[in-house]
């Protein structure tokens, strides 16, 4: 038996969830707040953050920390619905992407749009009024986020998939971050097409059901999130 | 044939470095300044930024982007010399170390004294004054610091390396930003033995040999750092 705890707009939770989705692993899920963790989860990892996966297998528990340990992970399990290519060149763009979205992109576009919109959201649900989201922060992630979602418009114009031929952990981290934004009504399809027929693809498959069904307190997302035809 | 772009006081650099003297890959090293790359090397990666591993394959040339893409394709090239145990809780446990150091060690510790000591150091070799580092900046950093190394610590109380009983990416992971700040004399060894009695074994493998060479204009380093028996 499998247990993920994760948060429902954290992309790196929704990494774990994608992927796990991708390999056909039956997981059971459970919501952790990242700014109020309780003492269980706390005891499990010394990251003390989402997303962590238990997995109760035939040689022991295992207890699995952070997205990338938890895909490849998921990955090395079995040669069934690989989540890298055999090509070594798609396998390093992948990773590439995969530490991209890590680092870039969560510096330069989560840590102010995902992090004004959700945790003020999240903060005024539980103790106190944390006041509305700051334009000039805003400004600043959306300005960073536009030449990102550009960059990938550009890869997906000479490549189906983000890292190549093959849909990839590559795809899983960009849908992962992006499907948070979309949430929140901050991705501009309509002027980025090549980027929108990416996404379409991504939400029609089955991995990604489950997190078309997530509700957030506090946050309403727009009709089209939902909508596999948007 | 291979060629690395590298800086040397660049722990994401320095890890590719690590990884592939350790799987035995003969490899041209050319250090690039990441605070001003040159066109040539800017041609290759939409990342900007070092490392980048160029290898010519029988299958063409592959410009792979990232520490963490170069490291696992250099372990995925061949099963001689892993960088992964084959137990998946330590292969689980070397990534989420890769991660961690990629994130939060970088974040708190590295974007402190690396960026105050190293980027000064360079930028006023190159332009102009740059100033002395900032005290308080270091202060922040140093306190951070601490407490990282005494979480390693705790791990290796436990295991005979990081991820457990195997030396894998995690310990490369650790060498790579500990050296750096080894070298700026920013560890305090003495304090944490079981720390120590680590990175001794780490130093006096043949893989490590290259670092333990590297200058930087403006820097000197401590006497004990090329010291394998500091």
């Amino acid at each position: 038996m499998r247990t993920l705890y994760h948060f429902p707009l954290h992309p790196p939770s929704r990494m774990s969830r994608i992927a796990l989705a991708e390999k056909k692993l039956k997981v059971r899920e459970v919501i952790v707040d990242p700014w109020a963790p309780d003492a269980e989860f706390l005891s499990l990892t010394a990251e003390g953050a989402p997303p962590v996966l238990v997995d109760l297998t035939q040689h022991g528990t295992l207890t699995i920390s952070g997205a990338r340990a938890i895909t490849e992970y998921a990955n090395d399990g079995s040669k069934r619905h690989p989540l890298l290519s055999e090509d070594p060149f798609e396998r390093a763009e992948a990773r590439r992407l995969c530490a991209w979205f890590d680092g870039r992109f969560t510096d330069e576009v989560d840590a102010y749009i995902l992090a004004e919109k959700v945790e003020r959201a999240v903060l005024s649900q539980s103790q106190y009024d944390a006041g509305t989201p700051d334009p000039d922060v805003l400004r600043e992630g959306r300005a960073y986020l536009a030449d990102h979602l550009d960059y990938l418009a550009t890869l997906l114009e000479q490549r189906d998939w983000l890292a190549g031929r093959r849909f990839s952990l590559g795809d899983i981290s960009a849908a992962a971050h992006l499907s948070c934004l979309d949430f929140l009504g901050e991705i501009p399809w309509r002027d980025r097409p090549v980027l929108k027929d990416w996404y379409q693809k991504i939400k029609s498959r089955p991995s990604f059901r489950g997190l078309l069904g997530d509700r957030q307190p506090g946050l309403r997302a727009p009709r089209h999130y939902t909508d596999l035809d948007f």
